[in-house]
C-alpha cells in the first residue's frame, strides 16, 4: 500500500488502512454511500458510475445494506478500488471533484438493521454485575463460561450517533418499596460496546461456524446499549431486560470493514473450561481494541477490548448453532467491555459501583454515579491499523434530555 | 350489512364479517394483496385500479406493510369497499374474474416483521411455568401482576404457516449433568399465542395509550412460538429466551383486520392490584377467541384466549411507556393462552406437567410428552363474528423435521 495523496490523510487516524464506510446526505440530495479519507467524504455513487463498476447503484442507496448484501468478494474488490483511487496521483483529477469535508455533509444511520441481539461477553463486566447484584453469591452464573449468553434487543430504535436520548419513563420498585412506581428513570446508564454488522446473511436451517465469521460479517460500529437501570431490575425477572433498554441503542455513523481490522486480531485471554466443539475455542480470537468513555469532555474510563473472554466469531456461531437464520443488516453486539481496573469499566453501573461509590470528583469537583439531563457521552475507539500507526473506529455520541411529561 | 353474493361464503366462518388479508402468488406471478371470502382470495390490485382506488399500488406489493402503513382511515374505508362489492350483486361481473380458488394460488408470509416481542400474558400459564420450575416458591414472580412481562425475540424467523420446522441443536445440560452436551433438543415444544400485526406506527419518544390501540393495530394472526425447553432451561438466566426460540416462529397467512373483531371484544377476568394509570385497567378488554391445539389430526387441548391477564392494548402501553418507537410490520405476541383446566392448556411443558404426566393416551394409544420427529400441530382460531354466527382466524400449521448433522 502506497501513500495517499489526499491532503492531511496520510499518518492520521483515518489513513488508506481504515477507509470506513458511511451513509451521508447534502441539502436537496438523497442520502447515499460515502467513504472517509482524512476529513473527507468520498462519494461512491458518482466515481463507480464514473469507473463503470458493476455494482455502482449499491452506492446510490440510503442505507449500506445493498452494497453489504453483495458479500465479501464485492467488498473487497472495492476496498482494492478504493485504495487504488486514493494513492494514485493519476487518479486525482476523477477523483477530487467528489471529495467533500465532512462538515458540508449530514452522516445518517448507515444500516437499516434487520435483528439486534446483544451479549454479555466480558468476564469483568459480568462479575461485576453479578457482585453488585447479588453480593452473596457466586459472580457468574452457571452458564456463563459455556456459551456466550445473549438476548434480542428492539432494532427499531437502534439510532445513528448525535441522536439525543429521552429519559426514559416506567415502572420501578427499590426493594424497600410497597409497591411500584412510575416515573423517568433516576439510574440512566450506558454500556460502551462494539457492535458487528452482517453482511451476507445465512439461510434458516444452516449454522455459521467460527471459521466463517469474515465471509458473513461485514464490519463494526462504536454502540452504546443505553440502560435504565431501575427499570431493568423490577422488569427483567424471568425474560431478560426489555423496557430498560429498548428506548434506544446509539451507533457510530462510520462502520469500518472487517479487513481494516487485520492487525487487530490478539490471542484471547483464555477459556477454561474448553466450550463445546462448535465454538472453536482453538480457532477464537480477539480484537486488540481501545475504548474511551467521554462524559462531558473527560475521560472517565478506558475499556479494553481485548479483555472480551468470548470471541466475536463464536458470537455469530452460537447465534446461528439452532439454525436461525442471519440477514444483511443484522447487528449483534459485544455487551458493555470491562477491564480488570475500575477506570476500564464500561458502565456508570460498575464505574460508581451500584451507585454506591461515586466516581470522577476529580475531574468534575463532585462525585458521579447516573447520567443527568444535559450530560454527554462520547464512545472513542482505536485500534491498531495495517499501516503501523492507528485507526479510528466511529465515535458514539448522544445526549440526554429531560424526560417528556 | 346485506347477504354476500360469493357462493358458499355466507353462513361460513368466512363470510363478509370475517375478510382476512393475506398475500398470495401464482406460477409466473409475484406475489400480491387478496383478502379471503369463503373459500375463495379476491385479487386487490386489479379491481382497486379498475376503480380507481387512490391506494391500488399497495396491493401490488409483496406484503402487507405498504397498506398497512395508509393507517385506520385507509384501513376502514377499503373494507367498506370490499364489503360493497361482495355483497352489492352489480358488481358481480366485475369482481368475479379476480376470484380464485385457494387451491389455485399459494399464501406467503403476509407480513414484513419489523421487531418482534413476546408477552407472557397469560395467569395460568405464568403460574404452571412456576409450578414446574420453581415447585418450593411462589407460582408468580413479583412484578407479574403490575406490568405485561415480555421481551424480545428474532423477527428474522418469523415464518409462515406451513414453513417445516426442523428440530433445533444446542447446548443443554440437566441439573444431574456434569457439564453442557450439544446435540439435537429432546424437548421441543410449541406455544399455542395469539399475534398483534402494528399497520400505523409511533414515533420515538411517544407513548401509545391504552385508548389508542386500534389507530395503530391492524390485525391479529395466529402464532405459534416453537420452544426448546432444554436449551430454554440452560441459557436462559439472566437475560432471558434466545436461541430456545429463535430458531422459528410460525404465523398464520390470513390476517384478521380488527374490525372483524368488533363482536368478540370482552371483559378481561379481573386485574388485582389494580395495575398503574399508564396501563389504563378501567379501559382495557379483552378478546373472546377459542384456539384449538392440534395433534397428528386430535384436538389435545382447547385454550381460551378469554381468560388471558393482560390486555393487548396494555401490551402496546407498556411497550411504548419508555418513549421506544414502533414501527409497521411489529408484531408482538400474547404469549401461551392456556386456561384454568388441563385440556385448555396451550403448550406441551404443562399439557404434561414438564414431561412427567404423559398425555393423550386416549387418543393416541400411547401418552405424548414433547414433540417427535413428523409431528404435525395445527392451531385454529375462531371468535364471534359480526353477523352472529362465528369467523375464523388463519390457522398456523408446522411439521417437525429431524434435526440436521
Amino acid at each position: 500500500m502506497t501513500t495517499t495523496w489526499v491532503e492531511g490523510a496520510a499518518g492520521s487516524l483515518f489513513d488508506v488502512d481504515n477507509l470506513p464506510y458511511g451513509v451521508f446526505s447534502r441539502p436537496g440530495e438523497e442520502p447515499r454511500v460515502g467513504v472517509r479519507i482524512g476529513e473527507l467524504v468520498l462519494d461512491l455513487a458518482p466515481v463507480s458510475a464514473a469507473e463503470m463498476l458493476d455494482v455502482h447503484h449499491v452506492f446510490e442507496e440510503p442505507s449500506l445494506n445493498a452494497f453489504m448484501a453483495e458479500g465479501p468478494r464485492v467488498w473487497r474488490s472495492v476496498r482494492r478500488w478504493i485504495t487504488g483511487l486514493l494513492t494514485d496521483e493519476t487518479e486525482r483529477d476523477l477523483v477530487e471533484p467528489h471529495l467533500m469535508p465532512l462538515a458540508d455533509v449530514t452522516l445518517q444511520l448507515p444500516v437499516e438493521v434487520a435483528d439486534y441481539v446483544d451479549f454479555y461477553a466480558s468476564e469483568h463486566h459480568a462479575s461485576n454485575v453479578g457482585r453488585i447484584f447479588r453480593p452473596d453469591a457466586e459472580a457468574l452464573l452457571p452458564n456463563w463460561k459455556h456459551l456466550p449468553v445473549g438476548y434480542h434487543g428492539r432494532a427499531g430504535t437502534v439510532v445513528g450517533s448525535g441522536t439525543p436520548v429521552v429519559r426514559p419513563c416506567g415502572q420501578r420498585k427499590g426493594p424497600a418499596d410497597q409497591a411500584p412506581a412510575y416515573g423517568p428513570s433516576t439510574r440512566l446508564d450506558i454500556e460502551a460496546e462494539l457492535g458487528f454488522v452482517v453482511g451476507a446473511g445465512s439461510p434458516l436451517g444452516e449454522r455459521v461456524p467460527v471459521s466463517a465469521f469474515a465471509d458473513h460479517v461485514f464490519g463494526v460500529v462504536g454502540l452504546n446499549d443505553w440502560s435504565a437501570r431501575d427499570i431493568q431490575a423490577w422488569e427483567y425477572v424471568p425474560l431478560g431486560p426489555f423496557l430498560g433498554k429498548s428506548f434506544a441503542t446509539s451507533i457510530s455513523q462510520w462502520v469500518t470493514p472487517l479487513e481494516a481490522l487485520g492487525a487487530a486480531w490478539t490471542d484471547l485471554p483464555g477459556q477454561d473450561p474448553l466450550p463445546l466443539p462448535y465454538l472453536a475455542p482453538e480457532e477464537a480470537r480477539g480484537l486488540d481494541i481501545d475504548i474511551e468513555v467521554v462524559l462531558g469532555g473527560r475521560v472517565v474510563s478506558r475499556p479494553p477490548y481485548r479483555t472480551m473472554y468470548w470471541s466475536p466469531a463464536q458470537m455469530l456461531a452460537h447465534l446461528t448453532v439452532n439454525g436461525a437464520s442471519a440477514r444483511t443488516g443484522d447487528l449483534f453486539a459485544s455487551g458493555t467491555v470491562s477491564g480488570t481496573e475500575r477506570d476500564q469499566r464500561g458502565s456508570f453501573l460498575e464505574l460508581s459501583w451500584g451507585g454506591r461509590e461515586p466516581f470522577g470528583e476529580e475531574l468534575f469537583g463532585t462525585g458521579r454515579t447516573f447520567l443527568e439531563d444535559g450530560d454527554e457521552v462520547v464512545l472513542r475507539y482505536t485500534a491498531p491499523g495495517a499501516l503501523g500507526g492507528r485507526i479510528a473506529l466511529g465515535e458514539v455520541t448522544g445526549r440526554i434530555e429531560p424526560a417528556r411529561p
